[in-house]
């Protein structure tokens, strides 16, 4: 079963072509059959590893964990996305401090190195395109990050939110409900790891009060419509959680539907609130009732 | 901000490619001007989404939760690469029993869907590659799951590691460090996210110790190096952690080596137990020394 392996590449890109290439792969199964495979590769690479994706806590002293996203238009999927904070490893730069002034020009920010991980891969079945994970701890209460201000190129239009770390998944699947907006799959499983893991301990309620007001809590199992038109105050883009809806507001709710101008979107048995900002009304998730 | 739009796509593929091509897009920045943008596209999605990735949390009666990682070559990194099971939706299929099919194919087990995610993208700076992760949740007891055998197609050449769920970035870098695989981005983000909460939880300890025998703890500042081909037991390729290290046989340390025929890794500050299997010797990293 060890015995799989590649024989030979054959590149095939077409002209004009400056950033991307098509590659044939013939390999040898672990049967030792030969096969071919597609595959699409970068052009840019420079050493081992293509650039650093960016896990970045911002912490303080009487505050609840933050994480910045990033959220900005990408052509291939002629949408905009939700992303953590990466960037391509410049030539004589480590994987380190490629993660710090990526952080702080795209958001400001002035990061310590965590942890690093291991080599990864994005779409192993798809393309050879790999990364690290960086972990960066923020100090929101250093100098250097008060009021702190992107440093774009040219050409890059990044917007910048602060999630509250333990309300992640909730935050992404309610944006993306309310803006029809994408996210990478590399922050939606990170925040499905947090989930799960909270979930798991019993621990999903405590961080989310933490983060703001105790979230009103549903139990039973009928239905309940939230309009997301409506408004519960004046909360700007990318606020950290939110007015509780009271209650009193909802019935004994064990299925609440969103709708957007996008779709309607079905999520059981939360409990929840509801905030309004400028690109729309969202509605947030709580905690899963069990 | 908000009038970014794709203006026009131009097939570019190159003759002959079956699986992928390529396009270049000209699209509109933010700020009216219009680019080009180069990008990788499968040629077989029929939906919306192209395919799902499987969460299978394997739950019993008195025994710790385990998740099934897969281990098989991909040409495009030539190595072999520790995923979630995941596949392509088929035509008329949901993407819920897509996952409930995939995870039969690949690992023999059956699960019974627990939530699904909005469509993500997996590298959408590169390509529009999508998807869905599903978490299913497998019954350890149930008659269907005993002594499961998978139902690999001709071609297919698929490993099934099960893995403590609590454990899972541990098994991830120790597997990688020991064999010199490769890691899919989405699973190591999963394993990030999960090791993130439990630390913040204080509950990494615990977990771990449901997995398997308490491990040895190390606290200190000096540094010790382990012989990665040294063997502390017959355990088999995948088994859940682990032999413990015996604190006696590790000065007060802070940084472990581990050695192996691919790569020389260091760690900072962690307790290890190691565990021998037919792929080598692993080094099992079991909580972090504050």
């Amino acid at each position: 079963m060890d015995a799989a392996k590649v024989v030979s590449v054959e590149d095939c890109g077409p002209d004009g072509f400056r950033w991307l290439t098509l590659k044939k792969i013939t390999w040898q199964d672990p049967a030792g059959r030969q096969r071919l495979w597609e595959s699409a590769e970068r052009t840019t690479r420079r050493g081992e590893v293509d650039g650093v994706a960016i896990i970045a806590k911002v912490v303080g002293a009487n505050r609840a964990p933050m994480l910045p996203v990033l959220k900005q238009f990408r052509p291939p999927v002629a949408n905009y996305c939700l992303e953590l904070p990466a960037g391509l490893v410049d030539a004589g730069e480590s994987v380190g401090q490629a993660a710090v002034r990526e952080l702080l020009e795209e958001t400001g920010y002035t990061g310590r190195v965590v942890e690093e991980t291991a080599i990864c891969v994005s779409d192993p079945g798809m393309s050879n395109a790999n990364m690290r994970y960086v972990t960066l701890e923020v100090d929101a209460d250093a100098p250097e990050n008060q009021n702190v201000v992107q440093q774009l190129e040219d050409g890059e239009f990044i917007q910048v939110e602060l999630v509250p770390w333990a309300g992640l998944l909730q935050h992404l699947q309610v944006e993306m409900a309310a803006t029809g907006c994408a996210v990478d799959a590399r922050l939606l499983s990170y925040a499905c790891g947090l989930e799960h893991a909270q979930h798991a301990s019993g621990g999903l309620e405590q961080p989310l009060q933490q983060a703001g007001p105790p979230a009103a809590r549903v139990d039973g199992s009928s239905s309940c419509t939230l309009d997301s038109n409506a408004s519960w105050g004046p909360l700007p883009f990318g606020s950290p959680i939110v007015s509780p809806l009271s209650s009193s507001a909802l019935p004994a709710a064990a299925t609440l539907t969103c709708s957007t101008q996008q779709q309607q979107r079905r999520w059981p048995a939360f409990a929840a609130g509801v905030a309004a900002g400028a690109a729309g009304c969202w509605l947030v998730l709580v905690g899963r009732v069990r």
